[in-house]
């Protein structure tokens, strides 16, 4: 029997370095998988269906809700975006790990539907640390950067939903953690059932 | 303050290989220490106090047994053995890594008493090589050699008690499972409460 992948969802708030820490460590994984969402919003130029997203019309994304075809999804603005609950399937049975990069109310939604996943948090060495990523990632405007930064100061209280928090230093380090993180639920034993079975049934 | 250290427990059954495991952990760890046991077998040629044991009157280990002073202790033929819970809580307070290697019984006992320990099993890949390795180990006698297996068969059912399984395939991938293992365990969320607080203290 194929040993399963792990679903390892990874949020923080926006400015923690999520995005970059994902990017290396599936540079270095290559076996692994990153989940495509589903998008009721019409392909831009380039964007490949299948790879950047599943597209969807409106019809199909409400039937798929009806369906309890998503792990989680959201209206934003006037579009919907949500998580494949058989895309993920699929890869894990496969023995791939999948990484979720996703937002909080996203992350949480999952974890309540599929709890066995891996839920790490990344968050800034310091909250004025994050204060200047906000800033130097462009928006010159005030209030978009207070209130992200309001909203990152909340989001802080939802680490406690989570199984890890990787305090993002350096990328390197993050990344290093993400893997220990990995390969050391790999071994827990609750993942491993099956190896006391084939141990003492050899006998 | 100072991060406390971790308490990693590391048992399995005799031909698992966690003697060999943990020497070459440490010997890449210099950080961490050992957890010394304290005795009431008399010292031999070259052990020192302190470094190979705690060495005790009978009198001395009883009010140490009186005085809840160990993590778990066992009389063996006539001697006692037992680990120290101030010696242990003293580097772990240091913020130092303290390895407890340690029969399966004994590793429950102190289950019982420091659960936030890490508590790892290692086991061979097959029970077919747990035989070879005990065979080779040199006692000739087949029924002490019939004794350990089963007694290692009857372990693999405590499994479940541990928080993590690592199968001995080689010696150098079994020590950067403990790597990953303790890393990761040092990202837990619930070993990090004073960082949520520190992060939202800090505006």
């Amino acid at each position: 029997m194929k040993k399963k992948g792990l679903l390892i969802v990874i949020s923080g708030p926006s400015g923690a370095g999520k995005g970059t820490i994902c990017k290396e460590w599936l540079k270095r994984h290559p076996e692994a998988v990153l989940s495509v969402s589903a998008t009721t919003r019409p392909p831009r130029p380039m964007e490949i269906e299948g790879v950047n997203y599943f597209f969807k019309s409106r019809e199909e994304f409400k039937k798929m809700i009806e369906n309890n075809d998503f792990l989680e999804y959201a209206k934003v603005y006037d579009n919907y975006y949500g998580t494949p609950r058989k895309y993920v399937q699929q890869k894990l049975l496969e023995g791939r790990d999948v990484i979720l990069e996703i937002d909080i109310q996203g992350a949480l939604k999952v974890k309540d539907r599929f709890d066995e996943g891996v839920f790490i948090f990344i968050v800034p060495p310091t909250m004025e640390e994050l204060r200047r990523r906000i800033v130097k990632r462009g928006t010159e405007n005030p209030d978009i950067i207070l209130q992200r930064f309001k909203s990152a100061f909340e989001e802080i209280n939802f680490i406690k939903r989570y199984n890890y928090v990787v305090v993002n230093d350096t990328i390197e380090e993050s990344v290093c953690k993400m893997e220990a993180i990995i390969l050391a639920e790999k071994c827990r034993v609750d993942r491993n059932t099956h190896l006391i079975m084939q141990l003492q049934g050899e006998i």
